[in-house]
């Protein structure tokens, strides 16, 4: 702690060490990192005086007066037809919990950069020095002139759901957690093409959900919308189901919704006969409740980097496997979603996000597979550069379907 | 109005038409202004997997974990560094007055590109839905920690005063109010050669300010600041002076600072034997006024697009004449000072702008014209490469001999 901190911008000769200088072995996520992973840039030139009286004073006057007078044209005349506020109040990052809105940013980075290189959405880092979800509702709704669209990003739960929930009322562009609804539709373009792949249907599959937070419960909800035949959901104490007296608002209806069968008791007892298993906890699943599952089964063991199921275990029961990691097949990731997502609810100005726009992403996604389905390829590489056009696509037309879109 | 709303970018024919479509007249602003004049890039390359897996998971763990431990390594290894929030609640906007945050976004971009191209700093606008002061100051501490500085943009007087106060006091970055403290700098860099021309020392001249807003009182307070020998400032009623009963707490801090000669009365009447006016009201200056200056007089008449004295007549008396115009010499443009002094602050992550440092960015814009002054240049272009280097450099070295420099 008491190294001298390098400043890499006044010594270059640092550029490839850690944090504390020399103390530190090399390290390329620290090098990769120095200075910031994004930048702004100008999409207009400003040469000379009269690229300035135009971009500027006094040009720009009359673009202000007319977007006065009309407040629809701020999307033709600024940025904020292209621009998503990625906010964050630090408390759910990755699997690193509570480590507060500076320490979150480069993960926001990141999330800002892949939106632009997979959808060509602008996206600004927004990491709030507060954690009370009455402050930062009210902070979004102050900012959301400046922006397209809102995707909240790694705040925890159960906070992230009244955040949400609120953030939506109150606004009339996009809000989106991703922690929800992108990994809710990655898994649904997922499953779908599994169960295409072992001839089912949706309607005939029991899955268990292990983790009742963000994911797990958006997960949960967006299986039901889109016709699985039955979802339980286990928190640490088990699964979630009306008889249990110590469940959350969240979880309260949660049991409501979930659960059909009646099941109580542990995940384990669960899995015995289900034919999907969808990891979002981080835990581990015993191989024998893994073995316990019916014929072709899925196990998406989505923890990262340590799936709640090791694949090399889930191959020996399940028909279709897939993680949240690059080097195993199938990986489910959400930047096949969120890029795609927001690019076309702000194409087509929507309003908001509706079931409908994320049914109809999940669908684009899984399409991309096409012909090309096996045990291992049921979900494309987020480098695979259909993705994000088929999903923008499919996104514009659900908002226009379902008359959410203004433009 | 009934006029039909054209998407640009589902309808490129519309390139170079007004807001109404075809039934305005073709107008480059608008033209240029299409889909916004900014956007977002990587810094760092997205081509495959183990780019995503060092930018994104699993890579930027340890980077955050590195910044929670140590708060001070977010401005190595994130763009916190050099990106600075461009703020403001549109309600002082060019010469509009208060149009809102949406109609204000093309100014804000616009500062925001003017920040990259001459200074290098990366800028993001911030348009906020509320007027009040406390709002807007809760609001910006909230975004603080995702920035590197805080500039703050027509805001109007004398809201402008207590919100960049308090957040002076709250944050422990850069807070700037460009419309008071870069108008004062760049003003102070022409005035100083004008003395130099001139051959006087800045305590020998005598100012009358027109306007007591946000530039006018920023302005009053920074001349005395530097040295200049009075400065009397005048509102709509007249010289701002101890014996009027109608004096906001603002003003009434003015008549304290300001006004050693005792005037009061009129701005015209004040005008009689000064050295120097300054206009940034707006109105006009009868002619017989500017002629009642003292020989060798100084005419900075910024108001835009009308300069409170037109420049033909006040060359018939003043020996330097200067506008807020691009078309006449002489132009006292805050593009010569911020970019500058926030690119500097944030190089040596100054934890605020001093006055010092303020004084040695507007010398340093003055050295920049050096053995060239003349009547017709007191002060260089903004198009003069040299300038946010030399403000840059000199703002850093004063932030670093005020003690305020951390980096």
């Amino acid at each position: 702690m008491a190294a001298e901190i390098v400043n890499p911008r006044s010594d270059s000769s640092t550029d490839h060490e850690g944090p504390a200088g020399a103390a530190e072995p090399f390290d390329p996520a620290f090098a990769l990192h120095r200075g910031g992973k994004m930048a702004v840039q100008a999409t207009v030139p400003i040469r000379d005086k009269d690229d300035l009286s135009l971009a500027y004073t006094p040009g720009v006057a009359k673009v202000c007066s007319a977007i006065a007078e009309r407040p629809e044209l701020v999307h033709d005349y600024t940025w904020k037809s292209n621009v998503v506020a990625v906010v964050t109040d630090g408390t759910a990052v990755l699997g690193l919990g509570d480590i507060g809105p500076e320490a979150s940013l480069p993960v926001m980075e990141g999330k800002a950069i892949l939106f632009k290189q997979f959808g060509g959405v602008d996206a600004v880092p927004i990491a709030l020095a507060t954690t009370d979800a009455d402050e930062i509702v009210e902070t979004v709704v102050r900012l959301a002139p400046s922006f397209g669209g809102v995707n909240l990003e790694d705040i925890s739960a159960p906070r992230c759901f009244e955040i949400e929930r609120k953030l939506q009322e109150r606004l009339d562009i996009p809000v989106f957690h991703d922690d929800q609804h992108g990994t809710a539709v990655v898994t649904l373009a997922a499953l779908r093409n599994a169960a295409k792949l072992t001839g089912r249907t949706l309607g005939e599959l029991r899955a268990v959900i292990s983790g009742a937070g963000a994911a797990g419960v958006a997960i949960a909800k967006f299986l039901l919308e889109a016709g699985l035949g039955d979802v339980a959901v286990a928190d640490r104490k088990g699964v979630v189901s009306r008889d249990r007296d110590d469940l959350t608002p969240v979880k309260r209806e949660l049991a409501e919704l979930t659960n059909k069968a009646g099941l109580s008791g542990s995940l384990e007892s669960a899995l015995a006969g289900a034919d999907v298993f969808i990891g979002v906890s981080g835990g581990t699943v015993p191989e024998p409740a893994v073995a316990s599952m019916a014929p072709n089964s899925f196990v998406f063991a989505m923890a990262n980097p340590n799936p709640e199921v090791h694949p090399d275990v889930a191959h020996k029961y399940a028909a279709v496997v897939a993680t949240g990691r690059s080097d195993y097949p199938n990986q489910i990731n959400n930047v096949l979603a969120f890029p795609g997502i927001f690019a076309g609810a702000l194409q087509v100005r929507a309003s908001r996000i509706t079931e409908g726009m994320k049914i109809a992403a999940a669908d684009a996604l899984a399409d991309v597979v096409g012909d090309e389905l096996s045990a291992d390829y049921v979900i494309p590489s987020p480098f695979d550069e259909r993705v994000a056009p088929a999903v923008t696509a499919a996104v514009a037309a659900a908002a226009r379907a379902e008359g959410v879109a203004r433009g």
